[in-house]
């Protein structure tokens, strides 16, 4: 374990790497291709929720339509424009708007870029234990171990 | 408990009404006159964690110089410029600049608006149970019940 002096206190966010890819098996790994996220959170030492910088390109997808059982996620939109899709519809995210998505509300969200400039957004999610996502649309199930595992819902593998 | 349906997915945070004010006993209440912070967690719906979008005056600090036993808190710059002190001094955050305060980490930390403008920013803090909160420059304890409450380090009232 790192020493508390190898974290300070703040950072700017430039120089923190950027992660691209997804775990996600194909076809819904090509959804998230022009993704990258900056793990803002996990760069200054946080440890019960991440905070992910993250940049969507032109037509790129934040995740697959989703929800969570037991954590709660968090956006605020710092650049660009991002239509967001629910049950509700579909809602268009201006630079300064915010949407939350509560544990176990069984409303999946997806936000899109659909514009020609590229979005920037923070995420924050906590880390509580047990969590399950679901994935209405798709034929999708992730199981969380020590890492995300995805299958098909009848069980088997992709 | 309000139904599911009245938390939208997204809100515009101009609509979120600012709270000012703040339960500190004087001499720190005055630090403190010129912040109002914005809860978008609450008003989304979020229990794990909270997200306020704040502003300060100048002149206005964020808080007392303190940290959490077990709650870590995030704070990313929106606008405006932004003094952070901790025991490392001090570090000026400009917008797009983001701090992070691991829980149990002993180093106050606090946020002073030292330019002639507004400043915004966003604060993210989870809910861990059984959090203190350590002043470690003031002669201030802070124990939570079902609200904060505030004594002097002999435990006498103020």
């Amino acid at each position: 374990m790192p020493s508390e002096e190898l974290f300070l206190p703040a950072l700017n966010p430039e120089t923190v790497l950027p992660r691209t890819g997804s775990k996600y098996p194909e076809p819904f790994k090509a959804k998230v291709a022009g993704r990258s996220k900056q793990a803002l959170g996990d760069a200054l030492g946080l440890k019960n929720f991440g905070v992910n910088r993250v940049h969507l390109a032109p037509g790129a997808a934040s995740s697959i339509r989703h929800w969570h059982t037991r954590q709660d996620e968090f956006v605020y939109v710092l650049t660009g424009e991002l239509t967001l899709i629910t049950n509700a519809g579909e809602q268009v995210l201006q630079a300064g708007m915010a949407a939350g998505f509560p544990a176990g509300k069984a409303d999946g969200h997806q936000l899109v870029n659909r514009s020609h400039s590229d979005a920037v957004y923070l995420e924050v999610g906590d880390r509580t234990s047990g969590d399950e996502v679901v994935y209405p649309d798709d034929d999708l199930v992730a199981a969380q171990s020590t890492n995300w595992s995805f299958t098909h819902k009848d069980g088997s593998a992709y």
